[in-house]
């Protein structure tokens, strides 16, 4: 007998793990980035272009003062110094959303502030440091070149200039650019929505106590958090018994670009969704060579992927960071990579790990030292929380020996100051 | 004469500019976290804890099998393997959330589902797996020890446990934790309420087209994200003319726990803000030594402070990041370093400074090495947007020499996967 590689498992055990490398394969094969929408500029910032932008203005429009000082030809101040002061008259002052009245003869400046137009006549401008005012004339104690203190014409931004590409993840300063050029919509990937199917007869709500053989539903908060992180929103939340006529109606009428369903992954007789999966759409894959995270599976269902995450937290955990948020950036149209930072790391201790599987080690920075979490359990939830971060053991590898310099995935993002 | 230090530089210029560090430990001595609010644990995430956390209760608060498969003895198991198949009576069932009804005895077990508490008598579970079951009896062909694949009490959570200290910046997997012990609401602390006094006749608001001598205001669209980057909200955004007296009743009127002016902070005739701190409240610092942003301040009034920052973009972004975000943080109880990760890069070209002022030099990164961006005037807000990220040269720099290595600071977060 040929076993189907994505068979019931039910009470049997997998007969197949599919390699991390390959199920990741899989999931960007089936997550194209979603269509685009329009959006306030005010409300752009962290969102993904998907369109290219090309300034059709110049920026600022006119030649304007970088400096608070005189607009004036900066030829008549050459020789000036704190010995030879020269004086000019003052014909009038031009402040900035101002334009200077008249055209600016010989000895003559304007009082000008930064960011007014430079008034007609004048190439230059004396900062007011190197002046001194009285009775309508000014003393300039220091020479400028032509040009000096001139902001030219586009000198920010010239039109026609290309300034954004599509992919671009818009900083604050970019929304600033964008505002100045007189955009005020953008057009930005759409979020992916995301629907959590959370499956347990087990599972009390979160903000409830547990009591008897109950447990508290710790998988739909974390994941609604981790969504957001990247870029996605929920559309959905529901919590099932395990109930197969029920999971398989929520599957049929849940609401959303994307399907998370928690428990019920794997090879228990309650483990309903990848039967499911498999009758009512395409079971795409199902157990995957990794620990945490063995009992994941993916599939499709009514033209959407549907991730099938094991209700054991850390294993939870794990299955999104691997596979489901590749997925949920990518459809984001967001660079598919971890927004975790990465360091190198001595590590104190060995890692323990079999060729053949992946394996997420979650350690703490001691002393500048990496140290494997004690307990750590694919039910330990608070592993994750002692941890600073985790380590990735590859497939080929059988773990790393004491001292070894190790990449180090750091849950939080550090700061510093220079 | 002795020159007042903060005295009015209108059309004078300053006087005396301030250290960076300087004015860094001004803003410290004035930013103390704020109170702390409630928020359900649900919107929780990113958000800084203001107590500690201590779980009063056990998770799981009884024994629980780890694996789908059979509960037994242990020690019934020994000697069982593919040649020697041992078999029990399997005497019934426990799924998550029941518990079995009776306590097993010898030879016989019970069919266990991952999370499902052990039964009376069990004390190992039996990996599916390694099992065959029918007509009511199970054929174990791998033996256990007693204690394997059984979760104890308290496994994941012990009663007592320190979880959580205040300042901890909350992780998706914290929310799973503290929902796991029962708690619906967390104590956190306030986010800064920052309004925003935009000035300057020259400018028209976000959204519109700029025509004749005038610009878009790019800094109230820029800052606000900002702002919200570092764990504050907009309080207000009011857009002034260089009018004095409106300037003088917003910052008297204005509701926020900070305020941000820009424009009008240097040393043109328009440049209200800092006289008008002066005569209303507290004029802290008014120039600081530092390239761009030479013309920031710092007040207080009505005991809050006071930001007057330049207008120009640029200007307004250094200046916020090197001191409104680090005032912003502290308020928020946050980590008061930059969100910016910084790695090193060999500059190619040089980067000529003065001594006695810090330098924003903006980078781009070609080829693995750091780039001065070419055009970087202060009203170059396109050069923050062309540029990867910023070196900072130190006060008592003359530059960094072409290969040197230098520290950038990134604007964008980087992603990478294993």
């Amino acid at each position: 007998m040929i076993a189907s590689p994505f068979g019931d498992v039910r009470m049997r055990g997998f007969t197949h793990r599919m390699e991390v490398a390959r199920f990741q394969d899989l999931v960007r094969s089936h997550s194209a980035p979603l269509d685009s929408e329009i959006v306030p500029v005010v409300e752009g910032s962290d969102r993904i272009l998907s369109e290219s932008v090309v300034s059709l203005v110049d920026v600022p429009a006119f030649d304007r003062s970088a400096m608070d000082g005189y607009a004036l030809r900066g030829e008549e101040t050459f020789g000036a110094g704190v010995y030879n002061p020269l004086t000019f008259k003052v014909v009038g002052e031009v402040t900035p959303g101002q334009v200077f009245d008249g055209k600016v003869g010989a000895g003559a400046a304007v009082r000008i502030m930064t960011g007014a137009p430079i008034p007609e006549g004048c190439d230059a401008v004396l900062m007011a440091e190197y002046t001194r005012e009285e009775d309508g004339v000014m003393t300039a104690t220091e020479a400028v070149t032509p040009g000096r203190h001139v902001g030219r014409i586009g000198e920010d931004i010239r039109r026609g200039t290309p300034l954004f590409d599509p992919g671009r993840r818009i900083r604050p300063q970019d929304l600033g650019v964008l505002a100045s050029i007189g955009w005020s919509e953008l057009r930005v990937f759409r979020r992916p929505s995301v629907a959590l199917l959370i499956t347990g007869n087990e599972l009390v709500k979160p903000g409830k106590s547990a009591t008897g053989a109950m447990i508290v539903d710790s998988n739909s908060i974390m994941l609604r958090a981790l969504v957001e992180r990247d870029g996605g929103r929920l559309s959905e939340l529901r919590h099932l018994s395990d109930d197969r006529e029920a999971i398989r109606e929520a599957l049929l009428t849940v609401a959303g670009d994307l399907v998370i369903t928690t428990g019920g992954s794997s090879v228990g007789i309650e483990d309903h969704a990848p039967s499911l999966i498999r009758e009512e759409g395409q079971l795409l894959a199902h157990g995957v060579a990794m620990r945490p995270s063995a009992p994941t599976g993916l599939g499709r269902l009514a033209d959407r992927l549907v991730f099938l995450l094991p209700g054991n937290p850390v294993s939870c955990l794990a299955a999104y960071d691997f596979f489901v948020g590749l997925a949920i950036r990518r459809l984001a149209g967001r660079e598919e990579g971890w927004p975790y930072p990465c360091a190198s790391y001595k590590l104190k201790g060995r890692i323990v790990s079999q060729i053949g599987r992946v394996d997420y080690a979650r350690v703490k920075i001691e002393q500048g030292t990496a140290v494997l979490v004690a307990t750590s359990g694919s039910s330990i939830l608070s592993s994750t929380t002692v941890a600073d971060g985790f380590v990735v053991v590859p497939q080929d590898s059988e773990g790393m020996p004491e001292g070894a310099t190790v990449p180090v995935w750091l849950y939080d993002a550090p700061v510093g100051s220079p």
